[in-house]
């Protein structure tokens, strides 16, 4: 249950009824919230005086419903650069899976510049299954991300791959990326919710819809508004692709929720050859961005390296999405 | 492995030489070919003599392979309805998930007509889950099918159930639907595969996509050269949705196989709040058709009350998807 | 909704109130019963004259739930074998996947005389994934199980693979098998609801717990109280064997359902090395039975050569059952 | 691939050799090993001079594959308490979900003693999926447990949550427990793997065995011997239960890998109903330990209530299990 105090409640009698309410504080504009879980007990009517509103729900997804916030929550990447809200922005982000050298980062930014793609992705932290495989340059990454940053222009989003890094990457990223496998991680989902830059929370490949909204709430209600939700394909029973996007998950999401919607599927199919076809679809859905693997030459990649597509095929490809994109009313930025 | 005998080879010899070689003798045009499984024992070359080409396989999808054809099967509803091939055509068919009534059916074939949606669905043999629920109207419902199809000039596309009733269906439909629930059934797939009409076979909900192809090669090998592959969602840890719609594994059919495909957003979903949009993310894959579910009232619908569209929704989704298909290269018809 | 209709019901009333409450009618011991779906509506106070018991369900699991008999039903396959009730039988059933030959069968029969195993499985048709495989032997292997029946005193169980060959089975199986495949199959599960036969219902592998035992009550109610549930591993994203066996399910079926239960781990895992140590796991929940694929040359089978116990193999196996069946309080039969 | 350095290469000779073939360096009894990517290049040959073996590996299960060392590995939770190896032990740990106040976790430890159990367990940090639920005591919770620790004699186990608090548990605990939302954290395997400390690692429920060993090989490649695996149910399309408990997978495990398997019935059903069944199924198996959540009253348990045995229940399934224990030729301790 979401309870909106009166304006008048101060800090210190918010934060003494939520220790007797067991619920969380939450500083909203102009007044405090108190959130608890939905099986919490009732409220006795002595209360009542403190309350303006309260929003009971069936379920721990609060913050995020709809039934809270009834539209899509605006999140500004930059002034310019906006999604969600009334706009009908779907803003495109691209670039390798991850920084492997100076060399092939400043042309992953290149091309953006050339297509006048506003926000580079690259992982300097890499969630690798195997020990034994090319791990992420790390903090070196993260610094090649500035120069781009500031050579370039654009805003950079990179992931978190455990709490060891998160303060790190706060600092260089402008969207910090939660990554699939660490959709349940509290330490990064606390200090995300402190940070006050947006997030893309990645959906983890075996977490349901209300466990990924759930991950979403410990942003929210850790005071950061600015929630970016992220379907990246979920496992199942097919093995043929890598994963399967699921885009009825994406009809429910954009049904129930007020968070923008950003899809990647290139993590989904985990092939070159699907993306373009799957990025199609995803913007015919009305989704407010895509998150698409580029790499200057797929087959020599460090990691992911079926899946990337080369230049060639992203300059034809995001060629083509801005006519879909207008089929059904929506600006590719 | 598929075997291209030489076209001197007469039908008796063809059938000594697949007996010999255990393999399916399958009439094609002007010769017979052999096809026996990917594991199957190497050939002597003292059948050479009988030999124009081989195609090998690793696996066993043959018939429907692009290593064997290379392009996508065109496939011919009437003369003037055609889906696959070089057209571009993407096939919009609709109707209720049940024919419940002459009133209601002749109100879903009143809406195709208006709208000029050339076929019509309904299912007259239901394959529910539990014996306590209505079962549908049998070959009462196919006779108003066939009512319709004469009264309106439209092609009717219903569903075999199981063994028992698909010589009616064969008799009482234009194309043949096999259920998910059918797909492994060799009983139908046999009766399909010697039918000659055009069938649809609808992917199981538990089925990889390479025991789908599979059970399209039963029908392709049974010599019915008309096979339209429909993904309608697998079963998947998410229950928010009814199903799971795999648009990777339709990336997969499209970049692997030479049949058609048809989307089932409907029961993918399997409720109507998400299927315009997912309607649009189909059409922007390039698809060769659409099987929408439409119901005059879909409150009160005997079976998938749930995920039906209204005619006023469908409508305004006809509507909009022209331009999504337009987009990207193709037509509804 | 289970509706138990006073003695002096005659059948006409009955089937003339079934109409009236669209429900099945179904003769129990004495009596009639009436059962309707559980979203059914509810019954008018006037038939209350001619009900002596209601049993509401909140799902389609009626007949087969503890809520209307509080035990476990007892299915006699003869005289002196009996599975359920209040006896502590573990059945043992092994033999090959499929009959192969007769000198094979023969095999299998001998090693099932030499170690008191009463009951021999093998199929005769094969429901395959691909055309291009062996199909089984059809009707010529029927009649070599006879001949093991007949010659050997064993009971015979195969499998139904579709509802064009159901009659045969039921002619010569003395346990009607439904296979995974065919679980929703209606053709065959209303000739098993007519056939008098013990049945046993394989689990579809895509199949849920609600879906399995609804599949049990189209037998159920249409007449035939003789139903046993087999688990054999449902499909996961696991596939490093070949399916998952689901012994959570196993106790929610133990715990909710009257039918008892045998288990096949041979098909579950795919592969001989973890027969012997999942059979124990099985026979420890206390289970009703076992299907252990056995062969006399595994190697040279010709279906699911790997996971097929020889028989030095299944005789050691067999020993260590008894042990653990009687650690738990049971006997293996 | 892992490589075998002879005895007199040197600890600074081994890391050049690491360096110039991107290897993991490793220090075992006596000689260093280096262990590269599977997909790693072939060594040339002018390396031979420092090598005595080498073990090529086909994916990256490596260290913990029975090709490596062809056994299970002992592990010493203390002098007298050992799992793996030669023994046959099989060790109960049970103890509450959460430590929620000493009353509580004094009633568990009592049990401990009283039944003979040696390794109690407690989550002081709750991998809750809502910020809105009680999320564990924190420090306060180990403290605790340290004290039943001293009072009591008894052992140790609790989750690692997020790499937040990992060195605070590695303080506290004699067993770390790295809980399935944390099995791919990296910053959590790496503190681990130099720890020094028993590592009960759960698999994921989205893990893949493969990747759910890869895991392991993060903790065995930083320099830690003792890792113990636990299954404790993967996420599929049946939700009837919580989870699915996978023992196909761990018979894949103990055929293929060298680690002792402790297997956790609780979390995989979700409901104390199945718990004893499960638990006997388990033991009957051979597996090395099982985890069993008890509570004095459940029904009050701040996290897990459903699935948490009473005392009473746990005390009679522990004095059942000792019986299938010596079934299969093993010892309950």
């Amino acid at each position: 249950m979401i309870i909106h105090l009166k304006a008048e409640v101060t800090k210190e009698k918010a934060e003494q009824l939520g220790a007797e309410l067991e619920s969380i504080v939450l500083q909203r504009e102009g007044f405090f919230a108190l959130i608890s879980s939905s099986k919490g007990k009732s409220i006795d009517e002595k209360y009542n005086q403190f309350i303006v509103e309260r929003f009971p729900f069936e379920d721990d997804m609060q913050l995020a419903s709809k039934k809270y916030i009834n539209g899509v929550r605006e999140i500004k990447i930059t002034d310019s650069i906006s999604i969600g809200g009334n706009n009908k922005n779907t803003l495109m982000i691209t670039g390798p899976c991850s920084v492997e050298s100076e060399e092939q980062i400043e042309q992953c930014a290149a091309l953006c510049v050339e297509l006048g793609v506003k926000v580079l992705r690259a992982g300097a932290y890499k969630p690798r299954t195997t020990p034994y495989a090319f791990q992420g340059m790390g903090l070196a990454g993260l610094k090649l991300l500035d120069k781009m940053r500031t050579k370039h222009g654009l805003k950079i989003i990179t992931e978190i791959r455990d709490s060891t890094h998160v303060n790190e990457i706060i600092e260089y990223a402008d969207i910090l990326q939660i990554g699939a496998k660490a959709m349940y991680d509290h330490g990064i989902l606390k200090a995300c919710g402190k940070s006050g830059k947006p997030v893309l929370l990645k959906r983890g490949f075996g977490a349901t819809l209300q466990e990924f909204v759930q991950a979403a709430e410990f942003i929210l209600s850790g005071g950061n508004d600015k929630v970016i939700l992220c379907e990246r394909g979920i496992r199942t029973f097919e093995t043929k692709t890598r994963f399967t996007l699921d885009l009825c998950g994406v009809a429910y999401l954009k049904q129930y929720t007020n968070l923008p919607i950003i899809l990647d599927p290139s993590h989904a199919i985990g092939f070159a050859y699907g993306v373009a076809d799957l990025s199609k679809a995803c913007v015919a859905m009305g989704v407010d961005g895509l998150l698409i693997e580029t790499h200057p030459n797929p087959a020599v990649a460090k990691s992911d390296a079926a899946q990337q597509l080369n230049f060639k095929q992203f300059r034809e490809l995001y060629a083509e999405l801005g006519a879909v994109a207008n089929a059904v009313g929506r600006t590719m930025i």
